[in-house]
């Protein structure tokens, strides 16, 4: 088998380690993300906002954007089945969203390195509007598989 | 009463902005985030690290800490009495944070003009080790006060 | 005539906010900048690496790439005729530039306000290769036009 | 002798690694950046602001200031011996700055792993007026020698 395809990241790889990732997520899953599609270095979530997510001027918490697009994050760069933990990212809050609408996040690959990964990540309601825009890095960590032995 | 005097923001105004913002402020009262101090751009809040505040990796979300820190700089940039809202953030996430861990915030004031404002805030644990730093702008909404009329 | 179309911005506009910015611009100038396109919240523009762009080990510093990005914000930002200035800018380095590549840099508007603008600018290669990418924020001055009396 | 005395950067491996990245630094020398201090994990270096480094408003060019403290940043993160390399960087623009003004700027290190570098770089005047704030990542590459052969 070539070297080159040897390389890519199978969809098997990455429902592998997004269900070993899932199984122990419980902040995505107290906040009631429901993830869409996970496949080699993406995913797509959705989360419904709720009153215990809003903040002081009863819309969205920015720190709950953020956590969102971050899981999504998450997923995307843990995908390839080698443990990736987020070092930094940084948020852009465009518009703001209100108790019961509809989020989507959408995290893509920008570029790997062995050690290294770069992330953007958007959110958007149903009808497409940009909530806010992450930009997040991770460190690889080599020969450490998700949900490893 | 000189007008350098008069621009200064009283710990009473930092009062009233927090008691304003506080009372809706659903997500850090979910989170279980305990204001310790509120002053003239400034805020110091603590939280404990919950089982449902885990990523998959049994690490506190990368996500949450920035919201314990969003909610920092939400406290110091709205006390001087005006609507604050943050436009943008970034994190760095140094050390990794365990569940039950004691997680104390700190946000300050950098700079201030009068539609601007710029925070940093510091994650640390009791015992001084660094978590996370955030660096945060908000848009200052003249003629808006915290908590309406 | 209908206000939506009113606020449109013109390339009429942006090519006078373009010429009164570039008159004085020494810096982009000096760095062998060129301008190559400049529309509504967009601009396009070339840049050759230098030695006296290098580093200490060889490839352009990335204070240069951030010039370079910084000033393809600058014109799309400021294209819509009122002035705009960045306030903050978050730059990811992808891959390093050696001396004699021609560089280019693409600047676009992901959303604008009155007083706020939020850019994208990437940096690219001839055959594509991704350089680096920066995303930016700008204030903009309301009533003070570029070039203004 | 102990482990973690041995493991301590001396300031005779900071001078190495600055005048082994110095020498090829062009982009420093060209904006005629003077290093003042390098020690382990620190820099503090100056420059004059030049009539070359106005943007189209007549204060100097946000990518400049990016460059300097970016400068300040390699000086800091080199000084362990080891090759470091920015790989993201985020910047704050306070206060603009005018041509013959003198800046001087300090990199501070907040945190280092084997592989990664956290830096916070200030700019400010003589007066110590707050131009500008950086906040940025290098990635360190395990045993490539600064300078080395």
């Amino acid at each position: 088998m070539p070297a080159d395809i040897a390389q890519e990241t199978s969809q098997a790889t990455a429902d592998r380690a997004r269900e070993a990732l899932w199984r122990h997520d419980h902040a995505s899953q107290a906040l009631g993300i429901r993830l869409i599609e996970v496949g080699p270095g993406y995913c797509r979530a959705e989360m419904v906002v709720r009153r215990d997510m809003l903040n002081g001027f009863a819309i969205i918490h920015g720190g709950l954007l953020t956590t969102f697009a971050d899981t999504a994050m998450a997923f995307a760069s843990n995908s390839h089945g080698e443990m990736a933990v987020a070092t930094s990212l940084g948020m852009d809050f465009v518009t703001s969203a209100r108790e019961g609408e509809l989020l989507t996040t959408e995290a893509r690959e920008i570029s790997r390195t062995r050690r290294t990964g770069l992330y953007d990540a958007t959110i958007t309601t149903g009808d497409g509007k940009l909530i806010a825009m992450m930009r997040g890095r991770v460190q690889r960590l080599v020969g450490k598989p998700v949900g490893g032995i």
